[in-house]
């Protein structure tokens, strides 16, 4: 998918919402449990239900693995289920040496159909690269996460940048605005504006609204200009909006939307 | 797996040498290709043949993704064919925010049966801590990598110490030398001693032995000490060593005993 199509989506829809697939088997609601693939037939109740309103999703591929071969089978099942014109992205926070990366970039862009896969940007350079040999594909770089943790190294101080700037400054050499994101966690508000700085151009994905406390305003104002936009990612709040299969649907539409209709008024 | 089992065994086998299954079906004797299950076939061979050598198996998830739903059972078949005794190592280098790394723990030390999995510290403590949470498994966490990419992040100053120096001093906190241990590549011997210095009575695993060039004798001298030794993964040098199905057995065999015995020179 290319940038031009994200961004036609996003004017489309008049959304920039990423719905999260983050699908704990022990926090759907119970009917599903009776149904031959619990996991898929969730996911697809959200999709179904949130497509007006989304332009993209995000699969966290942890919650699959951990259900061994049936969640596996789950993840490529509802991968191949989104329609053509979302963006489709593997949050699963790989890299490793280069001829390892090149099979993470095997498994997620030719043996899935995804669009994109978050990647762990510590080993550097030849860690990376393999992601971009794949034409209309992006890499999504851990920038600053949302996280706790991010204290501990993110936002340390390497020469007079943080860490997540000079990791910024240093892999966006690697790609270019056409095939490079980056992860920005909306709970350090005050960190947007540097990591924007970084990477002007750049689309950011944009996790911590919602659940985990972010406020939807800052980010808009400060992640979205004339070349470059963001996708804020919303995962518990939509998913487990209602504890009975009857009302899933509707719930999560009706969050959905509401994250919609708040995001219309931030695009031009 | 405790600290006392790991070091009873490399006592009993006089190596402390671990198997790389980083098995690319497109690199395998094309007569595996005929099987049912190729990459497990492969894989049977190779244990068959190397575990009287060995002390340690370290299957790279990424090569077993690539082949989807077939990787992923080929995956399981060989983390449950391995036997009790011998350490088995998920090089899958996830981390994430603390209730998604939960859920690589749960995929990887209950879902399947591995002792230890590789993580990428760049997140912090709450994306490593949830792998904490297993009696006997261990957290193997990446300090300073055999690629050429580790000189961008991991090889850059933070303050006065070296980015995987610091990642060492504050991840040794999170657990201690009986649940912990570190990816320390061989190909930058000098730094070694560095790593060690931050975590003496901690194992390291050391790749980049072998095809990439590290040294045994640098490795086995500086890494091994009273409290704490090493295992020194061989992956392509081993498990490539045939292109024909007939004498796999026998050139992977040979091969790892001849580590074998260059390692026996260096246990007390």
């Amino acid at each position: 998918m290319t940038k031009q199509q994200i961004q036609a989506e996003i004017i489309a829809k008049k959304s920039y919402l990423c719905v999260g697939l983050d699908t704990d088997i022990d926090n759907i609601p119970k009917e599903f449990l009776q149904e031959p693939d619990p996991i898929f037939s969730f996911n697809k109740t959200i999709i179904d239900a949130t497509l007006p309103y989304a332009v993209a999703y995000k699969i966290n591929t942890a919650f699959y693995e951990a259900q061994g071969l049936k969640g596996w089978a789950a993840m490529e099942k509802t991968v191949n289920y989104l329609p053509i014109n979302v963006f489709k992205i593997a949050d699963a926070k790989r890299g490793d040496i280069g001829n390892t990366s090149a099979q993470y970039a095997k498994a997620f862009f030719e043996t899935m159909p995804f669009d994109a896969i978050t990647v762990s940007p510590y080993m550097g350079s030849d860690s990376l690269l393999p992601f971009y040999k794949y034409k209309d594909k992006w890499v999504i770089i851990l920038g600053l996460t949302s996280n706790v943790g991010a204290a501990d190294f993110e936002l340390q101080k390497m020469g007079d940048q943080y860490l997540f700037e000079k990791i910024i400054a240093t892999t966006s050499k690697y790609g270019n605005e056409n095939n490079t994101m980056y992860v920005v966690g909306a709970t350090q508000t005050n960190y947007l504006t540097l990591a924007k700085a970084q990477c002007p151009n750049h689309f950011l994905l944009v996790p911590g609204v919602g659940f985990q406390g972010g406020n939807l305003t800052d980010v808009s104002t400060h992640c979205i200009n004339q070349n470059s936009g963001v996708l804020v990612n919303i995962s518990r709040a939509i998913i487990y909006s209602s504890q009975t299969k009857e009302n899933l649907a509707k719930e999560a539409a009706a969050i959905a939307q509401q994250y919609q209709l708040e995001m219309e008024a931030f695009i031009k």
